[in-house]
């Protein structure tokens, strides 16, 4: 197979349709053509012809950009003081490619954020090995390291649309808790072989060093001790202390709770430790009152994060855009309805498409005025669908709070507002 | 070709080898075993069992992590006033994986860094083409779009060592001109055939917005057309202003100075502009006397970012690593020398390897505490092979001041002092 990753930009007949498409919306005023002494005009209004700031340390945002994640207190409790959040949010509907920016990696945690000093942290690796080690952070920066792009998601993002739709809500505030980093640090398996796990112990306890003590049992499968990497590094740089300063666990596809920051102990066993963090807590309750322990995997889900909600748009020409992603691996496709879910189309989807990171989709779509609903759906490469909502709450119920993938639509109104809606 | 983006982390010989070689060190002291009461003591001394900080709008740095880049004004004229200074350059012996921090990326300008408005700011497309445009940000972002990891280097970068070796340089000093992000943007391709160039017109001139108005002719090769991106986005948010906010040109593979930042114009036409970014300047002095033209694209290159210059090492297992790139495509192999360049040993290379962006390799090495010094050599997937410094001159000469792509060696005294060498 020969790998998308080595082809050139994709021209394709839908760069075709867009441009034609892009051209009558040129003509009725989006983008006006040059003449006489427009050019002149447009030369001398542009650049600042004079000496610009000096050159720095660090290259600062623009005062012209205004982007930030929201605090939230729980679905529903938004703009929070900080000291009452237990998220923040990534804004979507303002970021482009698949990268997040590493100061708007989305937040969760059950304490605040320690400030921990990588000089005195300590890695504990112990329970059914032959050789215990307790490592310094120094240690594991000369171990082998990977770097890998993957996204992490909060196992209750989309609870804002579990039980009702509030139709104010941006995609910052339905789908914001997920992000794409480039994570650096050890492969898990090297520190398995490290420490000599028995083989019989398929099951591992990470332990984080937050005021909470967060800590989860992990099985350990081939494709986990595969994926699993004890990551220092974040976007090239040293993790932050929001996203687990010096080190955490990265377990590329399956819920961010696994994903343990402030990584401070990883213990191996034959069966898993109840802890209360997969017993009293991130459990799944199913319709019939039962709670189900253990789903880990992230879904197949996708949103449109242009237009989407609380934007206002004009009819014509519009490029649709968004992010699909998948615990499974690659996407394989998205499609796109912009008739409430009647008919669909195939996106294009931007390369390189990575495994278990986000994936970028972009259709065209010429919008008549009308009120329409627009909605995403995507496949990954293992064959999994993501559900309607409707089809999605058959099979889950109403009792659960996580792993939310049903389909996102938003309802665009005749004056062009773009809404929340649940189907 | 079954892609190595595919694969899982690459269990290797050289993992067994580097699990040997680190449980040697760790029983020398690097990384002790556990037994008794120090579990105890490792778990009551690493956590805070204590609220940590509120989650907020943006996750700074940990106060324990110092990275900056240095402003120069020049080869050999370092930390200077930024008001001074003409570049700044990216920390690599700071950093890990192959993304660069935004705010880390390097910094070169002639005129300072404007203060762009998005909302007044348009890029001017005409010349020989049917339909000239005068474009707003807003119409870029509109269009079809790309997302891609790639390096760029300053053409400068190296110079440091092009004459003379100052043994007290840091990776920073003398590589510190190149750095990779994610680049999204209008594939260039759709704005040519937006316009309708004529089909003569094989030449572009690209105008910058600054106070310099760095304009640069380009010549329209396929290759060029297909790769060429007008970015808005880096990284998954806006350009930064030191990055040609609010749009740029990324040129994969070609020297910095042809991604015009703060892009105001691009102009179609059958010949080059001759302007005097590309006659009095950015023009290579040959050993001859003569002045050759318009070579643009990035040669193969690598070099040891740990350990590298004004570092101090101890004898034992050390674990190599740097970063290799080369605007002709991908990273093919990666080799390092640990004895002055007499024997080359093949590095292991990170997945996944992207064209045109920067790679990761690592390699074990058992210092035993003599002299020596350590190198390393690109070889490119069109079979381009990094020189040592001596060929590089033979060919090239001492008058240039661009394209330095020769080997670097860092020598390591007895006392494990690792310092600047030319070979």
């Amino acid at each position: 197979m020969k790998s998308k990753i080595d082809t050139a930009p994709e021209p394709s007949e839908r760069d075709g349709l867009s441009r034609r498409r892009f051209l009558t919306a040129a003509s009725a005023g989006v983008a006006g053509a040059v003449a006489g002494s427009a050019l002149a005009d447009t030369l001398a209004d542009v650049p600042a012809r004079f000496p610009g700031a000096p050159l720095g340390g660090h290259s600062e945002r623009s005062q012209y950009v205004d982007i930030s994640r929201i605090p939230e207190a729980g679905p529903g409790v938004r703009n929070v003081d900080p000291g009452n959040a237990i998220n923040s949010k990534t804004p979507l509907n303002k970021l482009v490619g698949v990268v997040t920016p590493t100061d708007l990696h989305y937040e969760r945690s059950h304490a605040g954020v320690p400030n921990l000093d990588p000089a005195k942290h300590r890695l504990l690796v112990h329970g059914s090995v032959q050789k215990p080690l307790v490592l310094t952070v120094d240690d594991l920066k000369a171990m082998p390291s990977v770097s890998r792009i993957h996204f992490i998601e909060c196992t209750g993002n989309g609870w804002e649309n579990w039980k009702k739709a509030d139709p104010d809500l941006t995609v910052q505030n339905t789908h914001g808790l997920i992000s794409t980093n480039e994570w650096t640090g050890v492969p898990l398996r090297f520190l398995i072989d490290l420490v000599g796990k028995d083989r019989s112990s398929n099951w591992m306890l990470a332990e984080g060093g937050d005021g909470a003590g967060v800590d989860r049992s992990i099985p350990l499968t081939e494709e986990i001790m595969d994926d699993a990497i004890v990551a220092y590094g974040q976007n090239g740089e040293p993790l932050r202390p929001a996203h687990g300063f010096p080190i955490r666990l990265i377990m590329p596809g399956f819920e961010g709770n696994l994903h343990i920051k402030w990584l401070r102990r990883l213990k191996f066993g034959d069966q898993p430790w109840m802890t209360r963090w997969e017993t009293a807590r991130y459990t799944q309750l199913l319709a019939n009152g039962k709670a189900r322990q253990f789903q880990l995997r992230m879904e197949t889900n996708s949103v449109i994060t242009s237009p989407s909600g609380m934007m206002e748009i004009r009819p014509g020409y519009h490029r649709i855009t968004g992010l699909a992603w998948s615990g499974h691996g690659k996407i394989a496709k998205v499609e796109v309805s912009t008739d409430a879910g009647n008919t669909w189309k195939e996106a294009q989807l931007n390369h390189p498409v990575l495994p278990k990171a986000q994936a970028r989709f972009q259709m065209d779509w010429e919008w008549d005025g009308k009120a329409t609903k627009i909605v995403s759906r995507s496949t990954d490469e293992k064959g999994n669908v993501q559900p309607d909502r409707q089809s999605f709450l058959d099979q889950v119920g109403t009792n659960a709070l996580f792993h939310y993938n049903a389909q996102q639509t938003w309802s665009i109104d005749t004056s062009g507002r773009v809404r929340n809606a649940l189907s």
